[in-house]
């Protein structure tokens, strides 16, 4: 058996990290990047933390252009993994589908494949480009699971899961993401500064009354008592999952909230005031050519630099509301992770965990043919069951809290 | 007659339009730029505006790269004006300071040469680079006029005043700058935003009981109701003024101080947070290396185009608190400048505005034998009245006002 995972920044540290913990399942891993360097220095940290389950199994790095699909499916050749992981930026999604098809291996990532936040991409379409793969992958006999990570990931796995136990109907489902550490930077972002800040200044979306409802970043807060963390500030944004679970679970309300501090907000204000925020390039006084967004990615830390000290714990959630035996019902299905505890599994911090620990999880499941089947699948139309069992032992708890049913208080800003 | 201008910024700008205005004492006005086009706008301004007072004297440009001693000496030996107006960068003040030495031609500035935030250069030291000129252009029968600017400028002609007029002995002299004005931007700075940002983070330096004394920027800060514009935060900062005012106004506190309101603090802190406000090269991905500074100049508007739509009013006054007659006196000796004002008449900012005004008030004194000498002056060595009886007529006007004598309230930040 063999895994071939493509991207090593730091969802990819952690996936290797997992995958090497359970290299009895996965049989030899490759790590390929376009910077051999940065898969080079994971393997050494997998190596220095005894995460190398057996020994005997290969682990070695490649290098590969990901935006190259005949790079890719020579690749994939060369190395004859039963799965390709993708851990890189989403914008690789498409070629690496292609490639995997070309080359009739199984195929697996964590986000979608489209910049929600770029002029004319927008979450109605978010996984088109990826969906259109459906067929070939029937064809070739091959299984691509999608948006295996936390959110998107996990917390569709939680609504599965609410509509396979705990509802009868479904009015509204609100995805809610909370960051509650402190890496002691004044600021820094937790992953790629130039998705990030993409991602918190695009338009909202979300599905409300069987429409798109579309509003501008940060004008729709709700606060929320969250478990362990307490209470936090959480702002309506485009994501991922909001998409496929409008596709496959039906409800009135359909909608992300992502946990931002006060502080937090204030230097994205300024910093997109200013001009900082744009991908647009401008041009110096001496004629050098920048896009300002690329200028700020460089002037913050490396996200990987923040986890050693970064302390404080995570909370992601699904909130469920509905009707369950002629009652109505109010459940959170929710995750804590704690920074120091993913720096201790993995030397990386919890935000790639939470997104790491996942995949692999899903990776699982797919090796010992729990999760199967030929095609394209979201995390919400397989089983949960296997999958939230199987989770806690690869490095991630659960929970659900009973909650007295009301109406969320959303205060619309600006 | 004949004047040479260099540099064609904002405060060139002003000088230019006022220098028209007065064409019948200046004669022939000519107006050098590394960039002439830049010349050229403001001569189509001066035309423009109907500010050519004596049309047949001529108002033209030429290109100079005022780095280059021998390329400014061969300008002014062409030119042959009566005296040369710096309205540069202040980087360029020696350069300009030796041209005008060799072709023996007097000279005016508007600020000091040194870089009061670069490392190892510091206020005290802040006019050595010119001082040193001050047997040089004594031996060549030239007169150099030092820092002619509102601040540097005429608050150390208010002190002068002060010591002439109002005192028979000065504890403090406080000088206090502050813009009550709107442009309309989220944020922007009046002049270079490069100059500008260095300067405000820069420590701030005050001179007491006969000693420097060194404090980081924006952790001294007093609150003072202006004339006309009220109650406003000004904060301690190193200022040329201060210097010069040591030298030839015995005080037991000099100090010079800044106001910035809450929202542009914000601004500032931020981008110094991020590390934008460095002047360090950075380097990009891609390999492009920047100046996190110059980026911040490129996405900033360009502090000509505030100039229209721009309100409110500037008031910039020094403060002086001593005995006179046995008992105590305080004493405000201020200005009040409008953008509208400003605007109207040259078609600029009253930042600029409060800066050119001085620097043709002081040419006009140097052509007309009011203000005369061989050697090297800053304003505080020249008779303050004549250049007060001057200043309203060619734009600013200004005020005494006794206070209540008492002591600063000057509250220790951070």
């Amino acid at each position: 058996m063999a895994i071939l995972q493509i991207g090593a920044g730091g969802v990819g540290w952690v996936i290797a990290h997992k995958a090497a913990q359970n290299n009895d399942v996965f049989g030899d891993i490759t790590i390929a990047s376009r910077t051999v360097s940065k898969c080079d220095a994971i393997i050494a940290s997998i190596k220095g933390r005894n995460n190398l389950k057996d020994e005997s199994r290969k682990l070695e790095s490649r290098a590969v252009n990901a935006d190259d699909v005949e790079a890719l499916v020579a690749l994939i050749k060369d190395v004859q993994p039963d799965l390709v992981i993708n851990a890189g930026p989403p914008w690789v999604n498409v070629a690496i589908m292609e490639a995997c098809y070309q080359a009739k291996v199984s195929y697996l990532d964590t986000s979608v494949a489209v910049d929600l936040c770029s002029e004319g991409q927008e979450v109605p379409e978010a996984y088109d480009p990826q969906w259109a793969f459906r067929e070939k992958f029937e064809q070739a006999g091959i299984t691509g699971i999608l948006g295996a990570g936390f959110d998107p990931g996990v917390v569709s796995v939680f609504a599965a899961y609410a509509v396979k136990h705990l509802f009868d109907e479904i009015d509204t489902i609100d995805v809610m993401d909370v960051n509650a550490g402190d890496h002691g930077k004044k600021f820094a972002t937790n992953f790629d500064p130039e998705t990030n800040m993409l991602e918190i200044q695009g338009d909202s979306f979300y599905w409300e009354n069987d429409e798109w409802k579309k509003v501008p970043c940060h004008t729709r807060m709700m606060e929320f008592d969250f478990p362990l963390v307490g209470s936090h500030k959480v702002y309506s944004m485009a994501h991922d999952e909001v998409r496929s679970m409008k596709e496959f679970i039906p409800a009135k309300r359909i909608e992300f909230w992502m946990g931002f501090g006060d502080a937090y907000l204030n230097y994205f204000n300024c910093m997109r005031d200013i001009g900082l925020l744009s991908p647009n390039p401008i041009t110096l006084q001496d004629g050098t050519v920048v896009e300002p967004l690329k200028v700020l990615k460089a002037l913050l830390p490396d996200p990987t630099s923040l986890a050693p000290g970064y302390t404080g714990k995570t909370c992601i959630a699904t909130w469920v509301q509905g009707n369950k035996d002629g009652k109505a019902r109010s459940v959170l299905i929710y995750n804590n992770a704690d920074h120091e505890v993913a720096y201790k599994d993995v030397e990386h911090q919890a935000i790639a965990y939470t997104t790491g620990v996942p995949a692999i999880t899903a990776a699982l499941l797919y090796f010992k043919g729990a999760w199967k089947g030929e095609g394209v699948f979201n995390m919400e139309q397989l089983d949960p069951d296997p999958f939230l069992e199987l989770m806690p032992s690869i490095g991630l708890d659960w929970g659900v809290e009973e909650l007295t049913p009301s109406e969320p208080v959303i205060n619309i800003l600006k």
